[in-house]
């Protein structure tokens, strides 16, 4: 017996597949109980010469020798941006063939559209390898912690970031370095805007979120702020404070809702996510049952993507996928609002470069105070040859709203810079 | 629709399940698609007052109940033990009815019995609890990790011996001030040999082993040392080399087999598993194409291990786990020879006590150089006022058989004392 899959898109990733599914055949196919094959490839550039055999597949670059092979019953879809993607995908769910997709971007944008169309057409969109590459976190939250009210999801989403953290920490490179560095090894591509930007991690936070909390999300009031003005003074700051720079995604069940962020966050280096270095991704999920719960590894790269695209395909073809129901996602069970980012509590970090002139230090402190912000340290190094000086706060928990009313209440006389960061709790 | 479900032991484990499924009933039963309804509750003490109510369960203490209930389509089993949990286990299969189970000493020792009497009973026996509590070890290595070929399992597997460790190295406690603290917490048992021995890591190490190369696994060859000896001398050591000690069960593919043990191992401190603290567990998958996945999370407890059988529990009310196939576990799909682990090699690290004369140091180095142990560092300290001096020494990956050889050559003079760890490559 032999089950027929199609391939849309033969880059890294798809290259990824091919290996191994050639040099793991045997034990695929004893895991799947019969012969898995990639019958047709569909790609733009069907001459290209790659480093993989193509077997007995056919290559081509009409996808509709996919759609119209009714002896095809999966297709791997690994086409990346959101137009063409998207296209392709509800294609291929309404030809009634389970998709299996690593492209996060269409799964967090279009959710309830293509949701609604594969329940529609009776068929599964698979999406472990758009969250975090090989690490099972789809399947996790899906499965491993169903039985949990998860209260908290905090995540190392995006491996070229915390790679150029890394390297800006441990090497003292600047940031300008450290993304040149990531290139030459491949972690970043030749535009890494939406790696940097925090648009990919954003995306991958808001499926995480919408697993997590079965509610609707829309990335609308999510802060998403990248890594790209961090400079050396602030992993230097970050040291001081027993504390490492990450760029975390955040989801987390409030009160009265669900706050989400992506921001360059501060993490103290005793808790488990601070130790996470180089491309690596983490993902911790807090569950009332199951307590704070780390998962650890490759984010991306085409075999650890692959990993993940491969597990989906084998769970589609044994069925154990279509049994496991309301599980697989398309379900909203909860309304829960998402708080406007303003209204979220955190403690923040605060760095003030000012004039170096008395009095300072008290109208920043009375400013707090005035704003009901209660604060945890203080720390005001001695002026430099410019008449500069540092001052760093950390507050306890309180709104950025309140943060904000703060900082532009000092206006820009004394103070001559301000830098703010959240304090991971 | 209601789906009944027989549970057999109502101590900490199962009140955590039943807390879990009245504080979030309705989560799970949207996720299930049906009620689902512990029916029967068998256990020693029926009236002994509890924490939880058992409900509209009917409560027993003869599993002729459950037995005989064919309402009753799965039994969560929650006796520890190996013999009257088998023959519980046993019963149940055989009556038809699927098991989950938390028991890792009988799926360990008994596993090609038990999974051949669920094979011919047609139903599954699941054991997600049995490893790491609340962490989806063993749903990753079936689903997450399947498209792997798996070199290599790294454990810390047992949450009283990594919270001593914890104690001994962060607070300098003696080893039995320790223990006694992780009593007072409740993470020891009034009688803790088999966490502190290393058996209950031993039979944790089995079960992944055989998830991960699919091969039978028998314990005889394993080497299994505890953590009952070690002393404030031996974490200094560790401290003083950058590494810390930790239980480890490790399972790895070798050229010739596999190779298995259970025993004090150094870790070095930029390792992902030497920052896992206190009670919690922690897990390394070496897949061939995932490439280094650490999972860490609480591995004991109530509502983690409940957590854990919960999981197990949905997939089989769902009927996915029926659709998994080959990979529910019955299927050995490799021959693999268990190396004996004289046979093993690893890096090592050895620490004498001497007399302080002349030509010790260099009696000990010609002894490793006899047996072709190449050394990687030496580090001898000033004699104290008792004429004994300590010499510290670091090989390259050897023969564990080389070393003994080496120790047993030099004799018991001049060397007072000796004292060997392995170190995690």
């Amino acid at each position: 017996m032999t089950y027929n899959v199609g391939l849309i898109g033969w880059g890294t990733v798809g290259g990824g597949v091919l290996d191994i599914l050639s040099q793991e055949k045997h034990r695929i196919e004893q895991r799947c109980g019969q012969e898995v094959s990639i019958k047709t490839i569909v790609t733009r550039s069907p001459s290209r010469s790659r480093s993989q055999n193509a077997g007995s597949a056919l290559v081509t670059d009409d996808i509709n020798v996919i759609l119209n092979d009714e002896s095809i019953a999966a297709v791997i879809l690994l086409v990346g941006g959101t137009d063409i993607s998207k296209e392709f995908c509800i294609q291929c769910l309404e030809a009634g063939k389970h998709v299996i997709t690593a492209n996060k971007a269409i799964i967090a944008e279009y959710w309830d559209e293509l949701f609604a169309i594969a329940q529609d057409n009776n068929v599964i969109l698979a999406f472990e390898a758009a969250v975090a590459g090989s690490i099972p976190i789809i399947d996790s939250l899906r499965d491993g912690f169903v039985a949990n009210r998860i209260d908290g999801v905090e995540g190392i989403l995006n491996g070229t970031c915390n790679y150029i953290l890394t390297m800006m920490e441990e090497c003292n490179l600047s940031y300008d370095s450290a993304l040149e560095k990531a290139k030459e090894l491949g972690y970043a591509e030749a535009d890494p805007t939406l790696d940097v930007n925090g648009m990919d991690t954003a995306h991958k936070t808001a499926i995480l979120a919408r697993l997590s909390f079965n509610t609707q999300i829309s990335m609308d009031s999510m802060n998403i702020e990248g890594i790209e003005s961090l400079s050396a003074g602030d992993i230097e700051s970050a040291k001081r404070l027993g504390a490492r720079i990450k760029l975390l995604g955040l989801a987390q069940r409030q009160e009265n809702g669900i706050s989400l962020s992506v921001e360059p966050t501060l993490v103290p280096i005793t808790h488990q996510l601070a130790s996470v270095r180089l491309n690596n991704n983490a993902i911790l999920i807090d569950g009332h049952a199951c307590g704070p719960s780390v998962l650890i590894g490759q984010g991306a790269g085409a075999l650890p993507t692959a990993s993940a695209v491969l597990s989906d395909t084998i769970d589609i073809i044994t069925g154990a996928r279509q049994q496991a129901g309301p599980r697989n996602c398309n379900v909203t069970f909860e309304s829960l609002d998402i708080i406007e980012d303003n209204l979220n509590r955190a403690p923040f970090y605060i760095r003030f470069v000012v004039q170096d002139e008395s009095g300072v230090l008290a109208k920043i402190c009375s400013s707090f105070s005035n704003h009901s912000i209660s604060i945890d340290s203080v720390n005001q190094s001695t002026g430099n040859d410019n008449g500069e000086a540092t001052i760093e706060i950390v507050t306890h928990p309180c709104l950025r709203s309140s943060l904000s009313s703060v900082i532009n209440e000092l206006g820009s006389k004394p103070i001559l810079d301000v830098v703010t960061m959240k304090y991971l709790l």
